[in-house]
């Protein structure tokens, strides 16, 4: 049922977590997956980052033949004409900075390109989705948004509650993103965004990213094609240059890093409830399953061009004009 | 102009943050100072912590003779006795805990004594005083309280924000304290608080200490008399079993530890203001002048019994009920 493949496309995943290995990269290969944005910290200091990146490097040394790092737009078009994935190394939390805006420019220098202000909870620089209270961005924030924009490492403000993501794209000199998530009319959870706020993000020049996470899009049960309607509906609000795919895809970890990456040090190991990791839709049960989300795309009514920015072609627009710093003739 | 020294009198300070040495200890014994809440952390994580306490068990080593821990209020009774002033630690942040309550357990049994949930600026636990918006106690805000409760370490709110002190208040199972800090009647800064503050703290059974900080009275022209009037129409709203002394004295640090006690990581060191040290009011110079605030609370009318209460009785009580796991008989 799948078309052919077009092997020009540029095929992105704003967002993945996984516990990476060989059959994983062969796995991204097979979704003929030009890049992805691994996640690398939830709720790790700067210390424990560091050692997490130096496993970065070692695989990075050891599946050459599959992966490479990308630092720039260019290293991911250089990964596609030589047939290899291209890793963006991200954070879904602030943790790793500790406080200090000048690690931001530091972590940036070892390759991260996104940071999340906030994973659910409360930060140092804003609210989570899952606080009573949203802070909006704190005066901590600010800065480390400033600094984020001055060396090129892209907001991200997946899990950030709603005021904290208005005031983030209101406040970023350059656009953000929400990498992995959907539109709260298409499934009402806290982690899904009001349109208000898709409008505020492209409006400024930002991008979402659509999860599959199944506890983002109502289960698992879920069809392709009631998803696909759902990105045809967000692009009439949105704008055709505005989304991508941030999947969510969580392979090979056990139910123990769920309940972790909920509530990292503020629940202890014998308290609270024991979440398993739900079951996938058939039609994306990995990410080889890729070709499908075009074959989705089509059948919702979007043409080539569009789907080629759907798929990956507006991250790589994202991911051109924000790994860096500001081009000269960026508007200030 | 002094009156006779009560020898029996516990003098304690609810907060002092000084660059510690042997002069300064031979200050308090000038003071006649039975106990001393000493802050030793605003910004620093774990580690750095741990080598703070480490630095203080030197301390107690080689100035036995003029200092020992306090680790209950017995130990307080014990320094009267023996002639030397008890050292109660405790942390002006929440940062060393690093967003593990379960390092709370770990830093009481290194004697730590109390902690403010902020300093300030948001932290993962609730708002600071200075924060645009008050994010109010977070989930894990909730959850690191507890565990304070369970352990026997003191919350402190100095800093913290007005909702988040209301809520800490309410939500916290035994007494807390505002260490260092006056009605914002007397002066209206951000630090001060709110008379709805005050009352619902009394109400819950815990304690203010006077802060006599040149910018949390005014200035240093203030007089000893409009001072200690001040404290007698707080007295009036929140009972005299409420209050007490957290001087805020500071001593011996050179003018770049205000900027860095200030914004602790948040602002480069070349940049924004250069503050300076406050001039401090004739009457308190220096802690060796604590018998001037017996003085002054005999000028505005309270009566011996009311004094010992001002001067120490009450954070006495608070440490006795405070520095431990609850007793039985505790109300839960």
């Amino acid at each position: 049922m799948s078309r052919d493949p077009d092997a020009s496309l540029i095929v992105i995943d704003g967002l993945q977590y996984s516990n990476w290995d060989r059959p994983l990269f062969e796995e991204l290969r097979a979704g003929g997956i030009t890049a992805v944005h691994a996640t690398i910290a939830y709720w790790e200091n700067a210390a424990e980052t560091l050692r997490t990146i130096a496993a970065w490097r070692r695989r990075f040394r050891q599946h050459g033949d599959l992966i490479r790092p990308a630092l720039t737009g260019e290293d991911i078009r250089a990964a596609k004409r030589a047939g290899r994935t291209a890793i963006v190394l991200g954070f879904q939390n602030c943790t790793p900075i500790e406080g200090d805006p000048a690690l931001v420019e530091l972590f940036h220098g070892l390759g991260v390109r996104l940071m999340q202000l906030t994973y659910n909870h409360q930060t140092l620089l804003g609210g989570g989705c899952y606080e009573p209270v949203d802070s909006g961005l704190t005066r901590l924030g600010r800065e480390v948004v400033a600094e984020m924009n001055r060396v090129g490492m892209i907001v991200d403000l997946s899990h950030s509650g709603e005021r904290t993501t208005l005031e983030a794209i209101e406040t970023s000199a350059r656009p953000v993103v929400i990498s992995h998530a959907n539109p709260a009319w298409f499934h009402d959870v806290p982690r899904n965004k009001s349109d208000a706020v898709l409008k505020a993000l492209a409006a400024r020049g930002g991008l979402l990213g659509f999860s599959i996470y199944p506890l983002h899009i109502g289960g698992a049960d879920r069809t392709r094609r009631q998803f696909c309607d759902m990105i045809r509906r967000t692009v009439d609000l949105m704008g055709i240059d505005h989304v991508g795919f941030g999947t969510d895809s969580v392979r090979g970890w056990p139910d123990e890093v769920l309940s972790w990456m909920r509530a990292g040090r503020q629940v202890g190991p014998d308290e609270g409830e024991r979440p398993s990791w739900p079951r996938w839709p058939d039609w994306f049960a990995t990410p080889a399953d890729f070709p499908n989300l075009a074959d989705g795309l089509a059948e919702s009514g979007f043409d080539d061009a569009e789907i080629a920015k759907i798929m990956g072609g507006n991250w790589l627009r994202l991911f051109d004009q924000g790994f860096g710093p500001p081009a000269a003739t960026d508007s200030p």
